[in-house]
C-alpha cells in the first residue's frame, strides 16, 4: 500500500519478504490473503518479516488487479443515488440485497447518474463483481453500458423483455387480473387507469390504439392483464380511461384532473404502482371524496407505507425483499449461466377498496 | 480490460493504438478520459483505429491505478448493511450523503461486516477516494482500520473525542437541556432517562457514580445535559432513574419494566434516541398508560417517522440531511485539514409531551 499512498518509488513488495523470511511468493500471499490455510509456524515467520522491513500488507488495489474480485456488488440505476434511499420500493429491495450481501460479507456500490455522460463513467469504473440494474427508464441504455464491462449482471425492473439479461421478475398479467377482479367482484362497473410510463419521459391520456404499444413490459402486461378480465366481467375496455404517467405525483395528479373531468367519473382506479395509488387517496380526500365510499382504489407493489395510509392500502404485492436477495444471491454465486426467475405476487385486501356507491 | 477479463496474454494496449494513430501516449489517453480538450478530427482518428485494432477503452482498474481516484466516497459502519436502509436515522443521513455525491456524479460503497475480521478486509479492499465512518458502537476499531488505509475519513456519531479526526457534531449538551428544559416547564418532576450505550455491549440500569463515566461523547453529553438543566429547576438527579440500552426494542423495554418496578413511577421520560422514544410509547399504551396524560416522552434525533407515530413525537432535531451532506462534501473537497465543525439542534414540540397528571 505504502508505494500508491506515499508515492515511494521503491517500496517493500511481497516478494521481498517471501525472501527475506524463505518462503515462495506464492506461501507469503497467502500469509495475507488466505491465512487458514497456512502453517502457524510458516504464517508468524512471515509476519514478523513483514514487520521488521515495514511492510504494510497487500495493497488492496494490487490485490484487485492479481484477483480479479473486489468483494462488491454494484447497483446502478439511472435514477439519482438518493433513490435508493427515498424511494420506498428502492429501499426494501435495497434491504433485501443488504441481507444477501451481509450474509457474505459484500460491500454494496451504488452508482447512478444525473446525466448519460456520468453515467457511462460511473458503470465503466464502478469497482464490482457484477451489476444488478435497477431501474424502469433508461434501462436498455444501462444494460447497454452494462455489458461493455463484461461482468455477470441481473436486470431488475427492466420493462423490456431480453433473453440473453438475467433477470428476477413477477407474473406482471397474473397480478393485473387479481387486482381487476377483486374491484369486478365488488360490483365496479367503471374504471380508470394510472399506468406507469409506455416510454421514457412521455405521459397523457392514451389511445386505445396504443394500448398494446408500451415497450416497458410492465407497463405492457400489467394493462393487458387489468384488461383481460375486466373483458371477462363484459366490461368496456375501450372506454376506460388509460392514463400514463411518470410514476410521480405530479403526471398522477395531472392524471386525475383529467380522467375526473371527462363526464361520468369512475368508482374504481387500477394504479399500477402504490406511489401512484397513494396520490390518488391524497388527491379524492382533498377533494371531499371517500375512499372507498365514492372510488375504490387498488395499488401494485406492496410497499410498507401502503400498510399505514389513510386509508389503509388494497394492493398487489410483490415479494420485494425476495426478489432484492436473489438478485445479490445471482451476482454472489455468478456460475456464468443466463438465469430468468418469475415470482409469485399476491393480493392484499385492505381497507382502500369497496363496494361502488349506490346507484352508480 | 479485455486482459483482465478473458485472460489473453497480450491485448491491444492503449500505447499500441496511440503509435498506430500517430498520435502521442497523452493524446491517446485524453480521447478516453477527456474526449473535450481533444480536436475532433484527432479524436476521430484515434477511435477509428481502436475500433480497427479490438482496443475496448481504457480499463477502470488502470485508471485507478494511475489516477489514485476512484470517485466514490465508502460509507462504512459496524452494522449490517441493512441498516442503511431499514434505520430511519441511518436513511436520512445516506440521503443527504446521496445528495452531495449526485451533485458531483459520485458513487458511494457501503462497507460494513459482521464481525470484526470481515470488517477489516471489507475497509482494507474498498476502493474509495475516502471514508464516512457511520457508528457508535465499534467507533474506535472502525477509525484504527480506517486510518491504516491513510484516506481521508470523517467520522459521524463516533462517540470518542479525538482532535485528530475530522467530524461533523452536534451540540449534545444543549439539545439536552432543551429536552429537559421543556419537561421542567410543564410541571414534571419525576423523570427516568433513556441511554445510549455507555460501552458496547453492556446494558442495564447505571448507578450514580457512572454517570459521567460514558466512554461515548453522545451519551455522555446528553446525560450531563439534561442533568444540568433538571438541577436547575431543584430536582435531585441522584434520585433519577438512568437506565443504559443498547438503543434497540429489547434492551429499551427491559428498561421501562424496570424503571415502572421502582416504586413512585416517572412522569416524564428523556429518551435518548427517538428509536427509544417510540418503543416508550408502544410500551407504555399497551399497558394502558396514557401519552402524554400519564407520561410525556422527549426523544433525541428528529427522524421522519417520530412525525408519524401516535402520538407525534416530541424531540431535539438533529439536521440529519445536512450532516450528511457536509460529510460527503468533506471527502469530495479534501484538501488535507482536519475538519470539525458542530451543529445545532433545535426542539420541535409535537403531542407526547403535556403537563404531569394531576397530583402527581
Amino acid at each position: 500500500m505504502a508505494s500508491l499512498v506515499t508515492g515511494n518509488p521503491r517500496p517493500v513488495r511481497l516478494a521481498d519478504i517471501a525472501k527475506a523470511a524463505g518462503v515462495s511468493h506464492g506461501t507469503a500471499s497467502n500469509v495475507f490473503s488466505r491465512p487458514e490455510i497456512v502453517r502457524e509456524e510458516v504464517r508468524e515467520r512471515v509476519k514478523a518479516m513483514a514487520e521488521a522491513m515495514g511492510y504494510a500488507g497487500p495493497d488492496p488495489k494490487g490485490r484487485l488487479l492479481r484477483a480479479g474480485k473486489v468483494n462488491a456488488i454494484g447497483v446502478a440505476t439511472t435514477e439519482p443515488l438518493s433513490y435508493f434511499f427515498d424511494d420506498p420500493f428502492a429501499r426494501v429491495m435495497m434491504a433485501g440485497i443488504s441481507e444477501a450481501c451481509d450474509a457474505t460479507g459484500a460491500g454494496i456500490a451504488l452508482v447512478s447518474a444525473g446525466n448519460d455522460e456520468k453515467l457511462a463513467w460511473n458503470i465503466q469504473s464502478a469497482l464490482v463483481d457484477g451489476f444488478i440494474l435497477f431501474c424502469i427508464e433508461g434501462g436498455p441504455r444501462l444494460v447497454e453500458l452494462t455489458r461493455e464491462r463484461k461482468l455477470p449482471f441481473v436486470a431488475l425492473e427492466l420493462g423490456v423483455e431480453d433473453d440473453t439479461i438475467s433477470t428476477i421478475r413477477i407474473d406482471n398479467a397474473a397480478g393485473a387480473r387479481m387486482a381487476a377482479r377483486h374491484l369486478a367482484e365488488l360490483g365496479h362497473r367503471r374504471y380508470a387507469v394510472l399506468t406507469l410510463p409506455f416510454v421514457d419521459d412521455s405521459s397523457g391520456l392514451v389511445s386505445p390504439d396504443r394500448f398494446g404499444t408500451a415497450i416497458y413490459t410492465a407497463t405492457r402486461n400489467r394493462l393487458a392483464g387489468y384488461f383481460d378480465e375486466l373483458s371477462r366481467f363484459g366490461v368496456d375496455t375501450a372506454k376506460v380511461p388509460v392514463y400514463e404517467t411518470g410514476n410521480d405525483a405530479a403526471t398522477t395528479r395531472a392524471g386525475l384532473e383529467t380522467i375526473f373531468a371527462m363526464g361520468e367519473p369512475p368508482t374504481a382506479i387500477l394504479a399500477m404502482s402504490d406511489r401512484m395509488a397513494m396520490v390518488a387517496i391524497e388527491w379524492l380526500t382533498e377533494r371531499g371524496m371517500k375512499v372507498p365510499g365514492d372510488v375504490s382504489i387498488v395499488g401494485f407493489d406492496g410497499v410498507p407505507d401502503g400498510a399505514l395510509c389513510d386509508p389503509p392500502l388494497t394492493t398487489v404485492a410483490q415479494p420485494i425483499i425476495e426478489i432484492g436477495r436473489r438478485a445479490a444471491r445471482m451476482i454472489l454465486d455468478f456460475d456464468g449461466a443466463v438465469r430468468r426467475e418469475t415470482l409469485d405476487v399476491e393480493l392484499i385486501v385492505r381497507a382502500s377498496s369497496g363496494p361502488p356507491p349506490a346507484g352508480s
